[in-house]
């Protein structure tokens, strides 16, 4: 479920983004919580001799821990996350792209010519339906097998016979693009398109739409390199387990330098964990946008948005054109 | 409204932005003056007791708010807001894109060329209009209904009707589009366009300006995740809470080192934190750039001037020629 | 005028930029020279109390100097504004884009064949001096009316009167843009261009420069965000301020560590002021690339190559090809 | 082999990305082991006056270690390596790209279209697997020689005749495009591609698929600068040497600061350079994508995929389709 | 030269990058052995009271080196001209654009026919080598004057003369381009080129190659701005002398404190100089890319390549097709 919440943020506003701190879904609260609980049960059952190691444990750590280079790899780690995390945004293929000129394009408002501009349009959402089942956990639950996909209306029975019978080890979302492309190229036979400049402007069209299937799928199997995920998970974490012994309030009594004062609670140290985990928290939702994450596209209504806007587009609204009038400005 | 201040930097000079420091529309005093006044005034009412308590707060305070990584992630953070900001920018629909080619191709000086070439070109304005509507508070304040939008001239009476036929649950910013592209259909039959080049000139235009107003869509609907929001203004605030407690100027009486100095107001804790926070405006402001911010985009300009300008190109202008002298290069 | 020093930097050799640091115009020398002097004249005017009162302020600016964020604000600061320096620069409206096209597709060696290529030349070179004059302030002083633009040659006296009776409040850039797409048709029509795609390239082509226009003309409308800037400028002079009192030499005989050495002159400090504030200067100089600095774009000269090369390329070059004669590699 | 964990990451949970660090192929561990057992052997074989001498060296070491800017330069460098590497993926050529065109554009079910289509299928893979071999490690292990190109059945006998005539001291990949255009143009004027549109489509993609295979070649070509990954590497190395020896534990009972425990093994050290290595490991298995590394792209997947996908397209499923039959939201 | 060492990196091992630390080619240690020199001949002249003057001086500049921003700048810097490198290479004018449509669509194996595509190849080629000499020191030496183009056979003598004849103060590198498209408009009127449509797509590759050119040009005439240049420079330097200074080995007798060890030798500066100027170098290098650099690109290899490879395919392999025979898959 996406999170929206820019029209709260429309205008810059006394202690502007305070409304966003009170947020439950999608914020870091709701991720955070759990890893928050860890460190505050210690230090409760040591011995006076422990007590002594354990402190100087603790300086040791305080020490070293500063050293841990975790604000850069974070953020350059993140900017690369963002990054792809867009990306695959931009590449979602909406089928919007190809009901515009199907149509203007595919002439006819007989049973015929509707019959056509259903099924063009139809395989489009099935080449994006077949690409989000293969990327979505979300798709992918709702989905689960073919079947499902001809129960939703997106595939006919006997599609689905020549789908299954199409033999290929590889992942075969690109069969409907190629029906599309040769359905178009019989409509240009019979006269339905007239034009190869219109055929052309379908299949340009189309192509551009399988290419961002494929970035899609390039984007799920290469995905950023684990070493880097590794590095930079270990780097939070080492640091957090650092800061949490380093940090302790030791015994005012002993006199430490920069120890006179016993809280019981490291807060400093709660919240530095809490900004660098929440940071990693915005890496690890945005890694891989088509789970089921707070912040994670909303894959499914895309996909039925999709198929009723364009099925209205290009049957309901082919050349349903309200009548011409002068506008309010004429002369 | 979009403050534009490039005319008056066009030249570095002596002290050069100094002249943009003392202006007040749009300025980091007029986002920060209301969180300005809340530290100035603590440290009056406190007992002798509260006061060495409060002392060494101030100074655990002190030494650990350098550890909030406040900077990085700011700096990170302002520059995927500022991307956003920007290719907001670059994706609004100008109706420029197809003035000119609705202008030279289709044909016909007459009442109903003329006609064709309004309608076509009020129904681009009419598809960016909507999609301003849903994600410009601005826009939405001056048109809130479907009628203001009829009133206004962007859409007559009887579309108004066909539009409302139309049934769909989701965002119908698509239908002035669709009715674009098969008007488009319908004068190349007529004849009006002669070409189906010039049909498929049109065409594609118009589908690059769905293109982006879907974009625009797409930003209102994907924010920046709402975890970075948070983490980043958590840590500007606390940031600024650990300072306005840590920098306060002890009672140089203790003697507490580097505290020899009572200036009663913290001029550099506060410079600082006009820094940081400043810096966050900028987010706060870009984030959403079309609410009414000072430097938010002047959506409502934009599309009056769609209008008049791109009605009077393909209208009044069409194969409205000057005539073609010699020019004084000649030879 | 555009400093071009590609040339002196061909190959890496022996303290390869030192050649760079002697160069006056476009330098960091030129830039700056005038706020070095303020620093130097301060300290010898006070009393002996003062004189500690002043040591103690000192030693406080000394301790916070360090914590005004300068350098990574500075960093991401140029950054943005280097990067849209480039894509002005991207964005330059040459007409070279549209000589090619117009010199093979416009037929006709006779008269009204050259001078309907001149016009349509002319009509290109028109739009890109519009949108300079509206961006530039050298273009500006340059052509202050549009008598100075008639005068130059880019507009006939019959295209002024047009020009001047299209009434808008806006921009009229885009006027000349619609003249050319117009005047193409109608050459079509005439069959002087023989076919829609030759005629499709030429409106295709405008329509891009057209773009450029309306790109140049949106940066110059929406600057880098004010409260950016301000924030920027404000944290590198209120820094330099803070080491102007904190860097001062004190008294060597008051002991206060790490004040040992009294050398009158703070080198460091005024090199580090330096280092900021050139690189302050940077963004200073390229936010407005169209003004009159040693770094800006010479679009004067841009103005005049485009209308030399592009009327030689279309009318004397027309169709006027060296006879094809077998290479020396033939066989 | 591509390591694929998206699936693995789809949703943010506890401790979320703890599964991938137990991870071993293309881990961190995996990459580091080897580099990890030099430490641990130092220090035991010192007589006392060296063991002074040594903690002198130690601390010297200590304090200037800090100073190795490590962090920037490798966040900047794998910053730059990792878009590298993604451009590179992003300009794999996949003959997806020409299999639509291909199937619905060149006519004809008889034997003859067969092999038409075949065989522009198949020296579009050809071309693709001609840069692969001169780029890949992996690719040129499979395919040493001509011969095996010929044996795998990417060309046939006759082609590598005519290719081995062909004299050019260059990479030859370029014939096969040239041969594909070339037999393009003649399918025209046989009529098997019935318009001169669809033949611009296909030669338009067969540039396109060119110009990825050369910017393959270019990033080959042209790689990283030598002098930026040698700074990159002599820092990392030069600062764990440094800690090697800088953050020995010292002989407590010399009381020296900071060094009150004694624990045998550098653990924060040894993390530090985990950290560091494994970020500069990132950019070792990056920087050429195409070797062998648990995370280098499966360029042999890619061909075998490309040729077997492709072959279907064109050949089985031209003009092969499912019956057209009312969907289930008809009306 | 160009400096290709991505085969010896294929794959990540143990010390991954050691094998490049031992190049001399285009590395470090080639450009920085002679700055490397210098500090290590001073301190041996002084009298005992400058020892302590410039003891004091020393620590002096040891404090305040660690101030001069060096990092971030740097950082900052070598990003900007390694996109600027990288956009360089990728706008250089290859004539593989041209060479395939060349090939396919302009008609006849006569002498005529070959001719034409010779010489539109020519054309293509040339208006390469004239951007590149305008460009690129190592062209301007091989082709110092027009003669040596004539020479070399990239333009006949008669070309040489209306070349001549065409005036203008400005670069004349488009007119070949102009050639290029009239030549192109003559052959499609002849016949040669039977279709608009593939006419259309030789001028708009043309231009497209031209576009590039004209990129090279501005990334030639404007370079990265003096003062950003000259900042960075200063700022390594003055770090540099001032480490020079600041980092000797103090006296151990005076009991500096941190000064304890007498290595005669300051090897973390030389280290540290050697971090931040090899980074310089990077720039340096990179920052004309068309220079003779080690690591500059072989622009004339590219040229000869260009030649040599365009007029085989578009002469001897013009419809030069092997024989189409089944692939080994057929069924």
């Amino acid at each position: 479920m996406t999170v929206t919440y820019s029209s709260q943020v429309a205008n810059a506003t006394f202690f502007g983004f305070h409304r966003l701190l009170l947020r439950w879904r999608g914020s870091i609260y709701k991720l955070l919580y759990r890893e928050c609980l860890c460190p505050l049960s210690s230090r409760f059952f040591l011995s006076d001799y422990q007590k002594r190691l354990f402190e100087k444990l603790s300086l040791y750590c305080d020490q070293y821990a500063a050293q841990i280079p975790v604000t850069f790899v974070l953020g350059f780690y993140v900017t690369l996350v963002v990054n792809r995390w867009w990306n695959q945004f931009v590449n979602l293929p909406w089928p919007d792209r190809l009901m515009l000129p199907i149509s203007s394009c595919v002439k006819g408002k007989d049973e015929h010519g509707r019959l056509l501009r259903r099924t063009l349009m139809r395989y489009t959402n099935l080449t994006a339906l077949l690409i989000f089942r293969s990327v979505s956990n979300a798709v992918c639950k709702r989905f689960p097998t073919m079947d499902h996909v001809v129960e939703a209306g997106f595939m006919t029975p006997e599609e689905r016979k020549v789908f299954d019978n199409i033999r290929s080890p590889h992942l075969k979302y690109w069969i409907p693009a190629v029906w599309f492309c040769n359905l178009a190229a019989k409509a240009r036979q019979e006269g339905r398109i007239e034009d190869s400049i219109e055929l052309h402007m379908l299949l340009k069209e189309m192509n551009a739409l399988r290419a961002w299937c494929l970035t899609l799928f390039g984007y799920n199997w290469v995905s950023v390199p684990l070493v880097y995920t590794q590095v930079v998970t270990l780097a939070v974490y080492t640091f957090f387990f650092a800061c949490l012994i380093g940090r302790q309030f030791l015994d005012p009594a002993q006199g430490y330098p920069g120890h006179d004062l016993d809280l019981y609670i490291p807060v400093f140290t709660l919240l530095q964990f809490f900004f660098y985990a929440g940071w990693l928290k915005v890496a690890e939702q945005l890694i891989n946008p088509f789970g089921e994450d707070d912040d994670d596209f909303e894959v499914n209504w895309v996909i039925d948005r999709g198929l009723q806007v364009s099925m209205l587009a290009v049957d309901e609204m082919h050349m349903n054109l309200p009548h011409m009038t002068k506008d309010i400005y004429w002369n």
